[in-house]
């Protein structure tokens, strides 16, 4: 038996951290115990060296869109060949906050790379490596960075003007809607009725496997 | 009137350090003084912390192949961004030590990422950009590690397999034969006339520039 791979998808400020909580609660009524839980960009020692790249870039040297995607899918290969693989090759699962989705909607909605060269890459990085399911957690971006800069400094990325986070958002509905292993959850409502879609979509999508 | 960008490749031991002064100096009989000097992976504050990962790797985890390669361009595009193009431009020549024909040799070459992958991902990072001139100094693996040796620790791709470079050099010379830009120059001679054959042909194309 092989593990499944569940990655929390979502704009800063969607509930994703809430939402990975409950995730692992509901697998848990499920019967499946202790999955493994990774963060991208980072969870191996190096791809938490490129995050830091990513994150804080450097004082005297802009980071250009480009060094940051390879930099991304870096941390991403290193994550994927040296934790999430072997996990799932051993029957674990795994919960991932953020996968490759969050680069098709960043670097390619927010920074602007085209679709063509986004594909591409992925296929060349990650070959057919994919999630089996995705819950997107939808937010409007005004909504999500006012909770996000509730929590404190901001970093590179989430510095970003909010346009670059509407083109973001964009993306990612492009890549959810009507996507078999997707789930959208509207995360603007209150946090009880995201618990209960989350938990019923996530029961549903359980009940098939 | 904007700079040219003139580049030493080899392997290790094959005399590029020595090379480089003498371009230099060559440059600069010809009234061409005070080029800008590069080094690949690094080169930039922060692509010397991407050399560093490449270089270094880490005791707990292995390096993939893929990252080192994404790493080796997201480092090459910081340096190509923020200072060749930048010099050029105000019309400083570059002499760089190792560009892009050590990634196509080291890891098309040597770890075996095939070519239409290689030459894939250099459009889509560098797109058109090349050397105006590259110098290959050619040198049997053997010999060359020898004297690399004699240079004290080695790095972590120093300690590659000795076939690793026999692949490298292989592709070295592929990308090198009959190339218009790329002067070959047999390093496994004296000194003095690797000398004599870099300054004469490198006198050559001056005169035809």
């Amino acid at each position: 038996m092989i593990g499944k791979f569940i990655v929390i998808e979502g704009l800063e400020g969607a509930g994703k951290s809430t939402a990975i909580k409950q995730v692992i609660a509901t697998l848990a009524q499920h019967g499946i115990h202790d999955p493994a839980s990774t963060r991208e960009p980072g969870g191996t020692p190096l791809a938490e060296q490129m995050r830091a790249l990513v994150k804080e870039g450097h004082p005297d040297e802009p980071l250009t869109d480009m060094a940051e995607l390879l930099l991304l899918y870096a941390a991403r290969i290193q994550l994927v060949d040296n934790v999430i693989k072997p996990a799932l090759n051993q029957g674990q699962w795994v919960v991932g906050d953020r996968h490759d989705m969050s680069s098709q909607a960043y670097q390619g909605g927010g920074r602007g790379f085209d679709k063509a060269l986004m594909e591409n890459l992925r296929d060349t990085v990650l070959g057919d490596f994919r999630p089996d399911l995705t819950i997107y957690m939808d937010i409007d971006p005004e909504l999500g960075l006012q909770r996000a800069r509730g929590r404190g400094a901001l970093d590179r990325i989430e510095q970003m003007n909010v346009d670059f986070f509407h083109r973001a958002r964009a993306r990612f509905l492009e890549l959810s809607e009507n996507q078999p292993n997707v789930i959208i959850i509207d995360a603007s409502q209150s946090l009880d009725k995201v618990t209960e879609d989350l938990q019923s979509a996530l029961n549903a999508w359980l009940e098939q496997q």
